[in-house]
């Protein structure tokens, strides 16, 4: 990964800000002769959407997205072909109020990257987030959208697995119930969805926000992605998720919890499987053992901080240096979490699409 | 990062296998005109080296660096230049016992990497781990020791901060125990030691091995490295750190807690400081805001699983499919956590210097 | 260089062909704080664009480029500030006329990508070139105009010096006249104007095509850019030479002839100059030593092959492997080696750029 | 390429200068399951040596190389497997003689990087020419070595085709002479012998050097290696030749002669040929056509400048900046092109396995 490129053969560079003309990103080193449609990258970019439930922001953006080179038309004027040379696709901003900036242009606001910014370039675009604003993760999903069609019989999905305090109830897991258009928070728990209605309900009254850690599987990754050490498949899938906005924390498989207990509890044993394959009866390395994909499922968590964009106020200081108190009004989601469930899917299924043409390009396997 | 190589203008690549005859990296872009003495390299190496205190095996290995290159000595017959090329640093293996590795070659160990290894490669070095030997983590602390040197004011540090379900008291935090030799944990808290010590020898007593979780704070990284997205620091700090062998998650400064708590609390207010800079009044941040850095310490902690050799018979299957029971004999320690905490700094520094180089690169500063 | 990005900290993508909806460049890792108009990138393209005199095609594409992000405009209007972001650059094509590719489809065009594409993908796209057109490398010169500015006092001028047997008279040199509207052919010398006329002339009559050669002269270049091995400015320029379609050869300084001549005539004699640093006697290295410039003026030559697309039936194969006769019917330029003239000193400009970060990256210097 | 690596896939970084201990060099991501012997890359290392013939410097140097790791080694004791991790290969430096270098410290030789370096670094190690040796291409070599067995079928071999003003007669073209151990310049040419020894009788006693060019050509390289544009494999043989140390131009199949003549005369027609792929009835295009290889032969060519270690005086300036004359004494090789010939191939041989690994990553082919 270097800046805003990431990927070794599957790679991916984005760019744009949520107040400029566009956005938009370039897939390069995509296999040739992959069929898909605008249709099958914009239903995963509407699943992200402002507008989906009362608790993300009502702003009307279709995110229609365009698809501008690397690829053929097919016959039935729909079906597009992969040509193997760069795929360009852009997202028009249709949304951008002309607002009053003056105010934020001059403060830092706490939890946010003004500071840092202006630290790093001596100048900052001061519009609506600029680079760090949710709007990019909609590059991020179209990337994703394709991946998830370079690796055969892949599947990834995620789902909410905690908000604030309030925990999912493995128990209840359905994956059916995480895309139900009743259910406003990605969770795959039914019983979770009045918990979780009449917690963040209060965290919007108070002018809060609050985080939530999000779970994403992986089905259907071959035995042998990744390397040893630097290449590990466990890593690249830590750092893509670590570069979404908002990201603190990230674990494999058990994770955090596998430095609480005992080697015996944690290695998974096996036993002789169909076709000589092992057949693993834990999965407490998520897929994972050396870096290198097991064939189980892959599982990947993390942890997204609350926006730091309230109401209520809160202390700072401005560019002149002097003391000020912070507010942040307008459209704010009071979990951000909520919408990273589609964006951590995308970035984990480029990690596995990137491996999987680095290992075949290795060992001609695959 | 890509296999074998991290960092972009800090770039290190590692290369050895345990049982091998050498251990080795080379470090290209270093800044011409950095001092050191090979007993600098060597001192970092030494707090690695098992033999450190009875929870760590004994094995013999002066692990004895040589710099191959990329320096120019100066007249006092000891001091080194850095003079821009790259600089090769070698360990010979001088412990290679000659040993009966059929067992092990024909057997899946659970929780290590035997099957995966086999099926990337199709084979693999079943001598000493191969390639996911501790062993090549002193090449980690061998670059991190030049790192270190490369951002002027640095300081990384490093402490256990839990050992399986043990968790030390942060009120009696004390850097300087860290590295007494009196304490064989790197934990921070004196009062933690007879709690740890009889921890592990019941661990040990049991054939069984327990994980950690370690803490790293880097002091003295400059306002500004980083970048908002793809290239985040947090981003490059995690994917170091996930890069050693047996990390199962990372974190910066608060991390998964962020997910738990409100945005009002999360947030790191400001007031105004000295030099016209903001004071940050907490640091949930872990120093680190949109990717780039504030000025306050940088916070990383990382999760070793426990060790997946150990005398507890466990049910695998060999080569040929069959099942089998798999104990691991041997010298092992009972928690390779505690050997973590040099190679989490060498990690932490590296990717700090790197982003230091590249700030400097675009934007002219530093 | 990886596919379709080059550069390490000055780093650019392009993607786009001929025949789709636009093409564009994405340009990461450039300073910020750099000050431009759309229009220092418009005068660029408009060097390069098709219809400047009856030897380039005439197709009418205004080529306007659109600045989609990673800027901030000032308050004139017109200016616009690099915020360090991604830069990405758009170019539509309004001249897409529908057209029967039906023939092209089928056949082979000898001394075309057409076989080579279908080998290496199994498909193609024969809609005018594919992303071998011409087209792209408007994007290289919208990227070019950029670098230009990083580096102080750089001034980077191309022109060719050869079309097909017809050679210049270096002794008539003059660079005012090289960008002289009268002058269709980029060359530096007046007089050769009469003498490439006729001579292009009897080309197009004849329905065949001519090569060129081109220099490309880097003034105002810091001693220091580059690396001895592997890293060489040279090598860096080379490489983006190369990457321009149709080019077969490059050679820096007195490149080839340095073969041919004594080492007591080719190295350059040095003498005390001004503020301690040497004048050279001669410029035989093209200003760079060791893969490291010297001060002196950069110089590259590049070979640009006749294009293939000519009026003269020639032998070729089908997709099913039938023998054809293939005729390229259309506009076509005679010698495509006029207009890489501002793309061979775009891609210099490239190299440059990205050394003098790189530089700045590991000494602090510049 | 980035300092002093190169290669996507099939990576090469090489470390090391002539007067340290020991030069070396790590191949990252060659494939697993790779049989090779120490005597096969030393065979390819002998090729280089100095002291094969009284136009080569009379250096003992026996290039003795160690690999250190990457390798198994199979039952017979000789050969070794590739593991699939990086395989580290060593040459110590034997022929350290301790000198004297003050003279050579102070004052920059014309020709050399002397003044670069220290404009670059600040400092430079005068010892032996530092990096820039002719020593740090056994690693080339070495590597090469390797790399020739990645491509099934692929082989490679150079010759040398002029020494300065002396050109071969192609119609004598012999591979089976150029390594014939009578032959002491790798020319295809046998009449061509007793004319280059005499001419470079002359050059060495009149104290002087000459230059070379180097011809390469790789057969059994699979049509579809490359890419269209940026990862052309005509650009990366290029830039791979290029990084080789005095080497100032490189061009592919007809190269700069494409540049004088018409496009009917440079397309390579084709004819039906068996299994459906076409004929080509010439090679201009040396092997690739727009990026990608044809199946054809590749060929290329490269200018090896003559050295400037030369006993005539040159003026030059020292580092206060006072005016001095310079002759450089001692063992120096009138014509350092000669050695280049393996150097050449190695280097080509790298680029195209890297492209072989490339491809079959992207496409699943080959």
């Amino acid at each position: 990964m270097s800046h805003n490129t990431f990927g070794h053969l599957f790679r991916v560079t984005t760019w744009g800000e949520s107040h400029g003309p566009a956005i938009g990103c370039v897939i390069d080193g995509c296999p040739p002769g992959i069929r898909f449609t605008v249709g099958d990258i914009q239903a995963e970019l509407d699943r992200r959407r402002p507008g989906r439930s009362r608790f993300v922001t009502q702003r009307r953006e279709p995110d229609a997205v365009k698809v501008l080179s690397g690829v053929l038309p097919e016959e039935d004027g729909e079906t597009l072909v992969t040509t193997g040379t760069p795929i360009s696709m852009m997202i028009e901003n249709v949304d951008q109020r002309s607002k009053d900036y003056r105010e934020i242009a001059e403060r830092y606001r706490p939890g946010h990257a003004d500071y840092t910014y202006e630290a790093k370039y001596g100048l900052r675009d001061y519009r609506g987030g600029g680079r760090s604003s949710a709007r990019e993760t909609a590059m991020r999903v179209a990337a994703g959208a394709l991946a998830r069609k370079v690796v055969p019989g892949l599947v990834v999905r995620g789902a909410l697995v905690s908000m604030g305090e309030k925990e999912i109830d493995r128990a209840n897991w359905d994956w059916d119930f995480v895309n139900d258009p009743e259910n406003p928070f990605f969770t795959p728990d039914p019983a979770s969805v009045p918990v979780f209605t009449d917690y963040l309900d209060s965290i919007r009254k108070a002018g809060s926000s609050v985080g939530a850690v999000i779970e994403v599987v992986a089905e259907g990754v071959p035995a042998g992605l990744g390397a040893p050490l630097y290449g590990k498949l466990d890593q690249d899938i830590c750092a893509n998720l670590m570069s979404i906005n908002a990201v603190k924390g990230v674990e494999i498989g058990n994770g955090f919890q596998a430095a609480r207990i005992r080697g015996e509890e944690n290695a998974d044993e096996m036993r002789a499987g169909p076709e000589g394959k092992p057949v693993f009866l834990s999965n407490n390395a998520g897929g994972i053992l050396g870096g290198i994909s097991t064939g189980q499922p892959v599982v990947a968590r993390f942890a997204v901080k609350p926006t730091s964009s309230i109401l209520t106020p809160r202390r700072s200081v401005d560019r002149s240096g002097a003391e000020v108190e912070v507010v942040t009004k307008g459209r704010h989601d009071p979990c951000v979490g909520i919408r990273a469930v589609p964006i951590g899917e995308a970035m984990v299924a480029c990690a596995i699409a990137d491996h999987y043409l680095r290992h075949r390009g290795q060992t001609g396997r695959g």
